[in-house]
């Protein structure tokens, strides 16, 4: 087994590569949350200047690449590698993002989980000496993901309690061989994992099973107990499946701690924004992380943070075939500090 | 630059992986084609015994996995990470096939050039010493995807000359630190192509000028010429972009040669088969390569050989909306000895 390997699905890395900066670019209604001081860009108008939401999408995201680049004072030119993914059928929302840009790319596809695919992969490809520069971007779009994956908006179907609201947001984050931190530290890769769960207007209940499996994985091969970490971060599991999570860990003795949150929970007020059981889209822990969460960080509020995005691997066409909703998780291990502690 | 890198596009390996094994599964029309001998299984039901296109997508993916493991005497276990993607929308072929695998799974979209990406990421990771064994894989159905891109099979669409076939297939290749090879030696990362076509019956004209520029980057950062190569074989350009591609470098006066090649064009009997400008689909490059095109260069055929899978980056809703069709290409150069020479 490969020294850069710490059991079966962590590795861990020789030059944790470092987050030169995030950009985050979200709609109104995430503009009106908790978390409005910390995107650096709201949109008042959710067609962003576009035609159509799936374009909406795009604009939106290359938007968040190209704040990246600027806050990190890059050209878009140097980036090596592109890594992103959104929700839209066949991935458009990415590949017409950045059609324009000259980025050697790699579309990801992991539902709401895409973004971690992305820091994953940059990061071992940096650390690993194949790039000095990559971007990890994802997006979703509530109006261009409802259409697809549900109602068109005008039929203004009722959603149930543990229905989660797609965000309208997209992240880029630009990760680098040299820099000041946060510093990526070690990675764990999630296999998927079904438990059977076939309720599609229940996306915590399917994705909990995910992250439990994970970040016990991470626990195992780090040698690591929760309290590690000043945060623990899942992708979008919302209210209902942040508790599941919670239990599942409870059962096993383990106090995942009032550090436990979710980039779905984050997002939004559930009590004043009518969003049931949280925020979701692969745009959620992308948007969160590239500002919220960077920020906490680098001001010191969490030096240490496992941040673990989760998704559904179903589709529309599944559901109606009566399959059960396959979930993944893959964990980040983020600290502020580059030498490996503990 | 790190020492790895070739230029913007390319890196180089200091320990090429090398390809254990692969393993092809393919549909009853493939199996009539020329390639029938290099698959290692033909199934006579498009069902695959399951209930649906769909699930037989999954099913033919998972078998093509299985194979590989088993030519490589391997277990599945023993595979680190999973690359996988395919064309169904939220690439549900590939989260269905691996769902009860638990492999480390990063999910992959590329259209037609999936395959690539994986083989490219994979060797990264294996190389850069994250992983000693990896699989890339990738799956296309024609039934699931003629439903699902164009009309329902029973209506029974005419098709222009320009169209390609949705090759029925599915390959895996196990990618491993150690091995007698075939190795790959270098990997160009392509950019996304829009040279502006819209005729979504015209795939070949969207994707050739991102085969073009990629094989340009290969060669200019590498220092190479095409007839450094035994075989330059495209992803699925087919008859009209195999063209297309072949003029753009006469045009450069560079003569692409009699050993330059495509996938859709390899796979089936043009003449014969009723297939218009060839096979296309994300499982047509992958059960190719893991049959023909390893065992020509095992055999000695081929042993050098330029790998370039294409894809076309556009889903239904994008080509109603009005937009142009971007491409991609992503090349990989493969060696049956481990040495880079030249």
């Amino acid at each position: 087994m490969s020294y850069k390997r710490l059991g079966h699905q962590t590795v861990v890395f020789d030059n944790p590569p470092s987050i030169a900066a995030g950009g985050c670019v979200v709609g109104a209604k995430e503009g009106e949350g908790p978390l409005r001081m910390w995107f650096d860009s709201i949109s008042e108008d959710s067609y962003f200047g576009q035609e159509s939401w799936e374009k909406a999408e795009s604009t939106m995201l290359y938007q968040s690449f190209i704040t990246a680049c600027d806050k990190a004072r890059l050209a878009p030119s140097d980036v090596e590698y592109a890594f992103a993914g959104d929700l839209l059928n066949q991935c458009t929302g990415s590949s017409f993002a950045m059609r324009e840009s000259s980025v050697p790319f790699f579309g990801l596809y992991g539902a709401c989980s895409t973004f971690a695919e992305g820091l994953s992969l940059g990061a071992m490809l940096i650390d690993g000496g194949y790039a000095d520069v990559c971007a990890a971007m994802s997006s979703s779009h509530f109006c261009s993901a409802e259409r697809q994956f549900r109602q068109p908006l005008e039929y203004g179907g009722q959603r149930p309690p543990t229905a989660q609201w797609t965000v309208t947001g997209a992240g880029t984050v630009l990760l680098t061989a040299a820099g000041a931190g946060p510093y990526i530290t070690h990675v764990t890769t999630g296999a998927i994992v079904d438990a059977g769960v076939k309720d599609a207007n229940n996306m915590g209940a399917c994705m909990a099973p995910a992250a439990y499996e994970t970040l016990c994985a991470h626990f195992q091969d780090t040698g690591r107990s929760p309290d590690y970490y000043d945060a623990i971060i899942t992708g979008d599991l919302g209210h209902v499946g942040h508790e599941i999570l919670t239990d599942l860990f409870a059962q096993d003795g383990i106090d995942l701690g009032i550090c436990s949150t979710d980039c779905g929970l984050l997002i939004y007020d559930r009590a004043a924004q009518d969003v049931h059981a949280g925020g979701s889209g692969a745009g959620c822990c992308s948007s969160v992380f590239s500002g919220h969460i960077l920020q906490r960080m680098t001001r010191g509020d969490w030096p240490r943070v496992l941040f673990a995005p989760t998704g559904a691997l179903m589709s529309p066409t599944t559901s109606m075939q009566g399959e059960s909703i396959p979930g993944i998780c893959h964990a980040i291990a983020l600290d502020v500090k580059k030498e490996v502690r503990g």
